[in-house]
């Protein structure tokens, strides 16, 4: 048997589009002679549709679609993910579902068991769990239904299961012969891996093969990489491409299937992982230009080749916005950037803007304005700039703070942290300088000039500033949010694994006072574990003290 | 038995300073000859920590601290919500619990069954639900033990339950002669009224009493009304205060208790809700300094005098910013209201700072900007200028919109949504009127002019700009946004009811393309049953046409 599991972008609600693609790409699978095509979860409606779940519209239409499409299929066997509709009394109405169909009828629904509730999930806000392994014959084949999480509680994988029951060990034992898993699975780095491993896993314990269908695209702060797969004995028999739409074909009968390339270095992954959440953002929104403020920092550097990788050089507009503390070298390097990339470049100088701010604050005030003020405002006249930009030739302003500046709130509410979407959100500072080394390399020449890559961090706001004079090293500071917020780890163990104690006292207050900031960002594309954002849901105001409180005897 | 309902206003992860409130209260409630104390739902950490259940530190410390209160409250047995860890194979390793307490020991343990998920909770997040009911013994009478959601499943009262079982027939079932839930229960205008029906049904179904005991304060969006009570035989026997700490003290024996007023009105509701939204929103970040702008319209009037009842006048700063599009009248009413109010103003015309901008953009763009980047960039020259006395003088600065413009995105984002706290934005708009009366009312002056009610709402950002040219009518508005975000109903319910299909079409385009603005919005103290915000999780990139898809049948 021939399957073809239709590795597809889809776009959150819009049925005509998604359901015309779906019948391309099962006509061109059945064409090439695929009794089976496998779709993603909830492909039919896009992954996450959120609370557009509550709008009984959009699930009536959701099913409109799916009866469509199982009409419309053809001469090959359908799986698909959609959003059921059970009326049962107690309990939510919607499942996370998937049906088998075949010649416009559906043979089998199944409903997705374990509905993950982490980091940015929340699926039991919407759908009830499936009570019960679903199996159903393909060709005379018993196959196996999973949707996503739903093989992620292997006991002899993961030491602290999640949940209470396997769906996998219970298709086996209702007599799965091979088991599918669709999937709308965030990415992050070493996700890719990490899936490899457990399907590997899987398919060696059970000693069958598991097909794995996963959606691709950028949803919001989301990316999908795709990356669907073969599984058996052990190993992987083919991989569709990450990162873009594929038709992975693969014969049951066979040793091996088409191998698409997959990562082997983060930062080529990170790069690829960016380019796709910028560039779906702006075609889902319908955007076509960014604008991005060139300050001569690797933040913004980075951030304008990755808005040129996803939307061309005439879809990206640079933006000098030169104040009083603004080195020569900034400029040069900004202006050399644009020029390298290929970008249009408008240039603003902040300086009377911004003298008469002063004149008007110092005559409220009666004193000139303090420091920390006197910084922000300069941060928020550009960001008022690059709005009046972005308003003025409708495009979408990109922020280009890095994750350890969010982290410790080093950046300006309303002045660098404007924009529609936010590229480094989740990228470490020595992450943004990898890539920089990167786009640089595949580049073949110095776009981002070496400059940027060798003078000290600075948000020239005040004379000589330095970053490092209000900021732990960035190595330190990269170390800290990893440990601390990545991977939950304590305050002693962070001490233990020798970091300075009043780095990480430093760190600690800065990440906990940034919340109300962070409440406010954009949205920020997430490529690690843990993003801020909508996977990490701290309160503003409260009174927990993060040093006092730390790995004490749990009674 | 006398019992005692401590309605106290915990705050997030303060452990000491909840402790010691805590036993303050058991104390008092001891000496007063009571036999039994209630403390709501976690009341040991404050409800929701969100996040914070993450950190093991948080938790141990939560241990720790009900550890030290069971020890320390003698000569009165204790009833009280903390977060327990229960390691077991598979599942969640925490509990919404409660504990019942005497002379040192812990007597029992029950945990919360019914994780709400929908609106703003996310209780399946961080909670495993607790399997089995729990009666128990105080006194020799036994007392089932509920938390919160528990009781809100009953099959009678609601025509659709959410969840497949119900805790309080169970309790009932097991030999529970009286009732107790303890809750942290979110406010919105009625649910007060709703849950005093739903404790009087429960009371006269099962005849026997309902002890309730309700959390108080605010918590960044969200506010507790307290209004703990005793219902037995369909009637309230007793009821503490609203919106404000109350230790309600009832005997088992008699007929009826202290009854505390409850609100009547609405707005009177409304008012005394944000005020406490306001007020602990500052005691819990530790600040005392609102910045309002004062346009002279009647949201910045009401929200200046919305936080002079929650800090006083002295924690006020009205900020006067005139423009070239400024009325005389408008100016004449902010300073009116300033000195009505008793609160200091600064005073920054904004005209040469916007006319810096008109000439640094016209050289850029090789053209005067247009249209709404003009009116936008007067809006963030306001929003900086706010943030910089905010800055000066350790102030928060509150934003004033209401929820009919955020609903449809007339507001400027990093314009008039800066704010660390945005106390009208589930406010609509009439009832933001309805305020403005009733403080005038409550004053027994016109602490806010009479032509702020009269005039037509205007920005004030181009010459005779009025917000009905943009906008259907507010009564339309408020009407529509309650229909569609609050009540769901459909555009076809919605025309049913006799709305014009026009500003139908208007407002639903409007409300999902704003969503992007309100991703980014400060926290909005919620009052209604569905706020934006946190509550309310749309995708910004989608496909979903809200009138293309409307009451289809479903299939």
């Amino acid at each position: 048997m021939k399957i073809a599991l239709a590795q597809i972008n889809p776009t959150i609600g819009a049925f005509s589009a998604n359901l015309a693609k779906m019948i391309r790409m099962a006509e061109e699978a059945r064409d090439r002679g695929c009794q089976l095509v496998v779709f993603p979860e909830l492909a039919i409606c896009g992954y996450p549709p959120r609370d557009l779940l509550e709008r009984p519209e959009f699930v009536a239409a959701n099913l409109e679609a799916t009866e469509a499409l199982v009409k419309a299929t053809k001469g090959i066997t359908l799986i698909c993910g959609f959003v059921d509709l059970v009326r049962e009394k107690g309990g939510k109405p919607l499942r996370n579902a998937t049906l088998v169909a075949q010649d416009g009828k559906v043979l089998a629904r199944a409903y997705k068991r374990l509905l993950p509730t982490y980091d940015v999930f929340d699926e039991t806000r919407y759908f009830e769990p499936g009570k019960t392994a679903t199996v159903t014959e393909i060709g005379g084949i018993p196959f196996g239904l999973s949707i996503c999480e739903d093989i992620w509680n292997d006991a002899d994988f993961f030491p602290s299961p999640l949940y209470d029951l396997d769906p996998v060990a219970e298709l086996v034992a209702t007599g799965a012969k091979i088991v599918v898993n669709i999937s709308a699975s965030p990415f992050y780095l070493g996700k890719g891996h990490l899936r490899e491993r457990l399907l590997c896993h899987l398919s060696a314990k059970y000693q069958r093969p598991f097909l794995y269908c996963n959606q691709v695209g950028a949803d919001d702060h989301l990316i999908f990489d795709g990356h669907s797969l073969v599984a058996d004995k052990g190993k992987v028999l083919a991989r569709a491409a990450s990162f873009k739409e594929d038709l992975l074909i693969f014969d049951l009968a066979a040793e091996k299937g088409p191998m698409a390339p997959y990562f082997e270095r983060d930062d080529e992954e990170a790069l690829e992982a960016l380019t796709l959440g910028i560039r779906d953002y702006f075609s889902k929104t319908g955007f076509s230009l960014a604008v991005v403020g060139l300050s001569g920092g690797i933040d913004s550097s980075v951030t304008a080749a990755l808005a040129v990788r996803a939307l061309g050089a005439e879809g990206v507009l640079g933006v000098l916005m030169p104040s009083p503390y603004t080195s020569r070298a900034s400029m040069e390097d900004a202006q050399a950037l644009a020029t390298a990339l290929g970008i249009q470049t408008k240039t603003i100088a902040i300086t009377r803007i911004y003298q008469e701010y002063r004149v008007c604050l110092e005559g409220a005030l009666g004193e000139p304005p303090g420091d920390i003020t006197d910084q922000n405002i300069q941060a928020r006249i550009r960001g008022n700039l690059l709005m009046a930009l972005a308003n003025q030739y409708r495009g979408l302003v990109l922020c280009t703070g890095n994750k350890a500046e969010f982290a410790v709130g080093y950046c300006t509410l309303y002045g660098d942290m404007c924009g529609a979407l936010s590229v480094l959100a989740d990228v470490p500072k020595l992450m943004v300088y990898k890539l920089g080394r990167l786009i640089n390399a595949q580049h073949g020449k110095k776009i981002i000039p070496e400059r940027v890559f060798i003078k000290a961090p600075s948000a020239e706001l005040k004379p000589n500033q330095k970053d490092e004079d209000d900021l732990p090293a960035y190595i330190l500071l990269d170390t800290l949010v990893k440990g601390y917020v990545e991977e939950l780890k304590s305050p002693e163990d962070l001490l233990a694994s020798g970091l300075p104690p009043e780095s990480l006292e430093q760190t600690l207050k800065m990440i906990y006072r940034a919340e109300y900031k962070r409440w406010q960002a954009a949205p920020g594309l997430k490529i690690t574990a843990k993003a801020f954002g909508y996977g990490r849901r701290y309160p503003i105001a409260h009174g927990f003290d993060p040093l006092k409180f730390r790995n004490r005897r749990v009674l």
